[in-house]
């Protein structure tokens, strides 16, 4: 990706900065000596303010990546024996080089499909349906959403809690990778507890980073059980911070300000800007921060050509692009793109 | 650890806070959408940088902690069934919760024996006797030299020369842990080269973070052919930082200012200090910013109720003790220090 | 499975005996002490009867199942980030308890399609179209073929080079499962030579224990460089024999005497003159020692009822079985089987 | 080694050939078609010849050899970032090339010491207290103890119990690997639990290959709880067999027989007399079938040009020499080596 002649960038809010209330946290806490890989204040303080976020009691844990949450979190719900299903263009899947293999020791990721990034609870059924457990397969382990899905559109509770209940009815736990929850949250308008453990998810990878944070997400499990071993996986990966104090400070002003809402919702409200100028081109829902449209291969180069950087979505040849909207994207880059698409459809 | 009661703290260089000038680098860089996953400008920067400041071409990569720099590099290094020979007393055998294993799939830590934390040219001749390479046992692979050594010594150029000599010839490749190197260069006034390269280390893990950085680490090849394995295995492992500019930031500002010697040197100098109000009651040279003392039962309790903080060495009924003299330790603690020490030994 | 009220079992040739020639020649080497972990002399005979079979150099190693040789050898092949491509039904992927993912470390499987269990040339393209290799992506590393397929079908030399040449245009490695090689190369009636090495595959699953043997396997690498990763990884996973002579012996007399293929011709005529009385009812081509029969339920039912033992392929409630051919199948329960077969078309 | 001029092998008894009750049992269930993969009456019957060979409820599986059933026991037991404590010359420490590293996703081996190839109890407490579980180290788990061990000794049943309490104590499960337990028991002349549940120990590999077995060990489990854990480790890595019935029908026979015991005594018995003509040499107590001794490099040397066959113990310049007698050791080279020694020592 060259970013050289971009003047919109659209690509990720993984490249979008760092939000200001969060580097003045960090500054906040850089104050002399203080002990060690969790031990400081702060990230002692990270239980108490995720269960107060999630109205239940709660553990909650640093790293630095949604990869390394995720990867980390299966881990802990899957044996080298397992199986994990996922969405067929889940993160975990597409992204992440086989963290997951990796950090199980060797599990599987079984792929199911369901339109718009969303599992389809047949298609589940029919997956674990046609992986029962006997001594010569993997073993059906754990479940893993994305909320919001790789598509940009989001899971209603109701449909977060069929999943749960089938995967549960079949042994498995369930894990949702909460790169961009907020977000989610903030579409759907519930409580964080509506899409999370009030639904059947046992452990979630806490998004922040995309949402403004310096390298900080958090794993919580709301099964307190599963946490030991999670702690020595996360050292034994190289995942305890020794200077745990700055992640955590982002944290806990994170979710106790409300910028994880404020940000996700500026983002959200910009993106159904967007939406509105792009109409019938949306492949699918906008119901977070990301948008997927279909602008043929000369409306992609309409579009590069005036300045806005984004990524094909599919082959590059293809006619379909993707357009993230980060928390701190300009209103003059929303703006410019929504005039681009209208002239675009008069075209 | 509880620090409540604790005035002066020496328990770790971990417990450091982030040097002004690095927070000040992170700001600097919070400028609004950059490439992620390392495309960013300072990422890109990273190789010259260190080129410059080793003196050949090298290629040089972030990562957040010690343990991932370590585990990631001898992974590099040692396939599944590769034979590690390390110091017995090495971070990566005593404080990893068994990273390297886990980041080679299995790979051995044979141990080493060697005075002060440094191992002996004899000892690992004899090690490599005694484990051949045949079908039946794990293949020698990599040797791993810390510097400085966790007992606070460090390694003289000829010394790691003499070390990369034996293994190469036996076909090992030479890791450094190098989490106190800045430590280390300034004790021995030497050039950055004169303890790595140029006397036989192949991959080397670079320190910041205990130095003054907020978990910025690097890891060093010198040997270029590995680094696609590496990079690959980072990103498995959940160490590709998407906001890779803050972590790069912070190392360029560290090697190109001289905030690493700066930082360093007073550490040191401190510890020097330290050193002489101890008298005999130290346990090994003090070569860097570490000092394990002597203090016995009632030496340590004494130090403790004057506010002292500092960890048992050894077991806690026994009489050794190790202060760790961070960048950012005061002077007032330092001469409290010195004035207890001295009235210890005239007790 | 219950085989209690089964008087014509035709389950699997897994539950085949021992052929008689290969009892004998355990036997025969049971000559008081020889030397272990495979330096008998039969042991090393094996290189030079392995390489006359294939009519070129080779190198054979013995393990005692094709799960162990199927996943050491692709973890020759594949680093633990690998992204090896299968057949989505291969042994591999439904019926070995993730030991690919296991032995490589935590490659991955990518699932592709094609007709009667054969891999589909354009699929595999597309399949490696949407898996291109980046740092965020596990790494095209190698493509597995089953010869014969576990739908019973056999690929042709030419089908095999093709497969094997968009593999290596795209940087994999080719492996063969050859668990029932020998069925394929009876049915094609053509060298060994021709559906491995010659159409490309670099190392081979090559199977005897279904046809006939007890416990032997060999690994045959036509590539020599592979060789030393694959002893290491075998004798980690103690699958290095101390008494290897014992396989040595029945691999000897497999190859040698010509009985690989009168015992798989035997089994091939006689799933033939099967095929003959199923009529329409197969699914798939009969092209080794397998048939699958569209028996409905009441026709399984019938079929079970005359003491025909047989697996259900797919649901337990589904319409379709699968007949499995051995080595040791009595004639009588093969037209015993024809009989029944012709009286359901009947029915 | 070449066995080419050795008229009288002392190698070890992994050189020796099969029983022949143990190749009749194999013929003797050579009848026709079998349920596979250890659904046959054969390997059905194990759990109940093992519950009696123990006097109590056992759970007995199959594997094909020493490692597999060393490295799947102690996977079973030890979590991947899991301490196995050791004898420093332990065979799963010096000659399975890293099984139980690979096995247990990276577990590692502490190494305790003791005299004769016993693990002192103060030793083993010694390590414990060095090895504390923190966040940071690897977690104690299981130890494992060799019966007899490598260097021709055995552990009284007291010194199991006393080993197993200290072990338990501390949270740890025990292995035993009891590749020659046979051996042991028979010179202890005590009952198979004696020295296996009833001191203490939880899992135990059980060697029947070096005594006179095809490639036939068993995994026995006096806690029923870690079953289906070993048995999926076990298919996933190719330990399950299809033809399961051949290595369960040695097994019933060797138990079932008294074979174990007529061939481990034999062994014992000339053991025993070659330490009678040895005397000042033996470098330990011969307790087994395994003698260690001093003869010198003259002496070494002497014995090889009568043609003895045996291996050097430690360097190949140095004194030591081990001979192993096995199951099927003539008389007359026993005599032999004893007329050989007593030359040897009257020269």
């Amino acid at each position: 990706m060259s970013h050289e002649s971009v003047t919109h960038a659209f690509y990720s809010d993984n490249t979008a900065s760092v939000a200001p209330e969060l580097l003045a946290a960090i500054a906040a806490v850089n104050t002399g000596p203080q002990p060690s890989y969790g031990d400081d204040p702060w990230t002692l303080k990270l239980d108490t303010a995720f269960s107060r976020f999630f109205a239940r009691p709660v553990r909650a844990f640093v790293v630095t990546t949604g990869t390394a949450a995720n990867a980390l979190s299966l881990a802990t719900l899957a044996p080298p024996y397992g199986n994990v299903f996922a969405h067929a263009g889940a993160h975990v899947v597409e992204d992440e080089c086989g963290a997951v293999e990796f950090y199980s020791g060797g599990a599987r990721l079984t792929l199911v499909s369901g339109d718009h990034g969303r599992i389809d609870p047949g298609a589940l059924e029919q997956a674990l349906a046609a992986h029962p457990a006997t001594v010569h397969t993997v073993q059906p382990a754990a479940l893993t959403l994305t909320q919001a899905t790789e598509l940009g559109t989001s899971y209603r509770p109701e449909a977060i809690a069929t999943l749960s209940a089938v995967a549960h009815r079949h042994g498995l736990r369930v894990h949702m990778d909460g790169a961009r929850l907020a977000n989610a949250i903030d579409f759907l308008d519930c409580a964080p507890a509506d899409v999370t453990w009030r639904a059947g998810v046992d452990v979630l990878s806490f998004g922040a980073t995309k949402n403004g944070a310096l390298a900080a997400e958090a794993v919580v499990f709301f099964d307190p059980q599963l946490v030991r071993d999670f702690e020595l996986r996360r050292k034994r990966a190289g995942h305890l911070l020794s200077k745990s104090r700055y992640a955590a400070a982002q944290l806990l002003t994170y979710v106790e300000s409300g910028l994880w809402r404020t940000n996700a919702a500026r983002a959200n409200r910009l993106a159904q800007q967007i939406a509105g100028a792009a109409g019938s081109r949306l492949s699918h829902p906008v119901e977070a921060n990301e948008l997927f449209l279909e602008l043929g291969a000369a409306g992609k180069q309409a579009l590069r050509a005036q300045g806005f950087g984004f990524y094909d979505w599919g082959p590059a040849a293809g006619p379909e692009a993707r357009f993230v909207v980060s928390w701190d994207q300009t209103q003059q880059s929303v703006e410019a793109l929504c005039a681009a698409l209208r002239a675009l459809r008069s075209a």
